[in-house]
């Protein structure tokens, strides 16, 4: 080989290439970044959609082409016209556990994915107290901007006195609603513990009753609801689009960041085993990475990116990304896009580092534009640059 | 969660702790590092065995516990003491292809699964003239330090006029000698070709034989040595330990870097298909990646590491390394670590990096140190620290 070449390169890979555009921008569009960035497999604008929200959460596009977007810890929802910025809220909304002190609130807005013609919405959100709460998923009928005909499907028991650890991420997939929900942090335990909801994904009927088919139905002292278990927090959460299988991915306890495909009665470990580490490096506590009976991570981070909300790209706007699972980060601020082949993962890009944006969710769009909420306020798209 | 505990770490993550150490050092180790690297799994500290070489490019553990060490450019081979870092030149070594302006000389030196008990040494190196060249591999008997009874095993046709990309890394598995070639830099084309040699992973019976199972036996217009093909200048070759298989890397054009599970029959799609990027980041050229009949890499890099000698350690020494894929990084100079499951990569580590060492080999020693050599002359080891 050529050795200098590497010299050449390992300097040119430092940089991102900025481009100035011409601004051209809408009202809505007032912040938009006057620069292209060039990644490796796509080069995009990034464009402010909207601002100054109390830190989004979740985003749902509806068959509409507007967006659901919701603020967890005020507990609000809002109608987003992601062509003007504009935001209208939602009304009819549930009472949640909402405190100052407690993360908790509205986690998520998932759309039936028969919406079209049934209107429901599902909430995933926080109920109870400082001595006993946990998360409830209601579905109500959407007209207009407003919600109405609440059912309650799901309430975590026991309940327990967490702060953190909620849980709350939904995904549909072949007409089943897939649910996070978190270890309650002071509970951990709990997570291996089937005769408890906490630490586990769940799987319903979009109506809320159980699937026959889960895989502890009949087994004595645990919980019908529960499709897999040992996990910690799950925030991201989406469908692979070729196989329908639910993926997930979770915070470690300091690193050991994983993505997970979920599957029927598997125990995927925590908090038994990790690859967390201590603080400034080297293996926490026993160091115990695996154990019989316990899955290994498809993927995992050491250092902790802090994963959030996750989403496949099926889109045409970026044709390059097609297939690959963007995830965001909120510690090492970016979007992070893996390249998915079958079951592995085989290449990671971090995307817009620079930026110092605490990633909460990630959305594509009905324009095949890439849509991110960060803690600073804002909702964002990545829209595709020749 | 508590999100303030990411700050935390996202800053702790930056800095790897470093520990002043008694020094205490041999002769040998007269430029031991006075510091101790804590890393994700496990703790260590660097120190120099031998130093003074030109570009050591390969290392080989003999029974005895030396080490037969070579230097590419000049053709040169040593046997090395590890612990007192002597080295004594071993003689009788075949012409080479040595040109200041073309990228050969001795590329490999492995012994016989059987040495101890048949002394047969192989070694790759390049062969012929500007006009017209190519990887030979020869056996040859070591008694004491010296060779004898060369035997010529393999020659590669056709002979191009390549400066480039000779390929020459070997390992054994099964008994069975396996050996990449490169795709003459100029010659890719040929990668596709199987009635030339260059840009393949080839499969030889110890004494040189074709083996009567190999892929292309039989087929007409087929060169029957080739074992897998459409590969680059893979210069990192290894046997996973669990499965017997064949793993190699291989430089991409301008990034795509790849790991492969080589197998029999298989196209890795060099030239055609590619994860490289255009120099500051984009697609190279019509960006073509899949390509129905040709393999996905296992897992890949970009920007480039430009990966070198890779080893899959399996000592007891660093326990929680055991089973990871340790690859040498020539220009982002850095130890890379790949966490292997099964056929996945689930995370990367990467070492050392803040030295500015362009790392040529990794070999793990008998005593379980994973030994390396660097572009600057240097042989070290990692040696653990508890």
């Amino acid at each position: 080989m050529r050795d200098f070449s590497y010299f050449v390169l390992a300097v040119s890979a430092c940089f991102s290439t900025f481009t100035v555009l011409d601004g051209g921008a809408s009202k809505a569009q007032a912040q938009e970044e006057d620069a292209s960035v060039v990644s490796e497999a796509a080069s995009f604008r990034i464009e402010v959609v909207t601002e100054n929200m109390d830190v989004p959460w979740t985003m749902e596009f509806l068959p509409d082409g507007t967006a659901l977007v919701g603020e967890r810890g005020p507990g609000k929802l809002y109608r987003l016209d992601v062509k003007t910025g504009e935001r209208t809220a939602i009304s009819g909304l549930p009472d949640m556990l909402r405190d100052r002190k407690i993360s908790s609130g509205l986690f998520d807005v998932r759309a039936h994915p028969n919406f079209a013609k049934n209107n429901w919405l599902y909430l995933a959100y926080g109920v109870g107290n400082t001595e006993g709460n946990g998360l409830a998923v209601d579905r109500y009928k959407l007209s207009g901007n407003s919600l109405s005909g609440g059912e309650r499907l799901f309430e975590a028991s026991p309940k327990i006195s967490g702060k953190w650890h909620f849980g709350g991420r939904m995904a549909f997939s072949g007409g089943y609603l897939f649910l996070t929900t978190g270890d309650g942090y002071d509970h951990s335990a709990r997570a291996q513990q089937l005769n408890a909801h906490a630490g586990k994904i769940l799987r319903l009927h979009g109506d809320g009753r159980v699937p026959t088919d889960n895989p502890f139905v009949g087994v004595e002292g645990a919980l019908p609801e529960i499709w897999s278990y040992g996990v910690r927090n799950p925030q991201g959460l989406d469908v692979n689009p070729t196989t329908g299988e639910i993926w997930a991915n979770e915070h470690g306890p300091q690193g050991g960041d994983e993505v997970n495909i979920m599957r029927a009665g598997k125990n995927y470990g925590w908090p038994v085993i990790t690859y967390g580490e201590e603080y400034g490096g080297g293996p926490i506590g026993d160091g115990i990475t695996h154990k019989q009976g316990m899955e290994q991570p498809l993927y995992y981070w050491v250092p902790s990116i802090a994963p959030s909300g996750m989403e496949f790209y099926q889109g045409n706007a970026f044709a390059r990304w097609k297939g690959n699972l963007f995830v965001g980060a909120l510690a090492l601020t970016h979007i992070n896009r893996l390249v998915i082949e079958g079951e592995r993962v085989i290449h990671e890009e971090r995307l817009v580092a620079d930026k110092g944006w605490r990633v909460r969710f990630i959305e594509e769009g009905p324009d095949g534009y890439l849509y991110f909420g960060v803690d600073d306020g804002m909702i964002m798209r990545l829209v595709p640059v020749d």
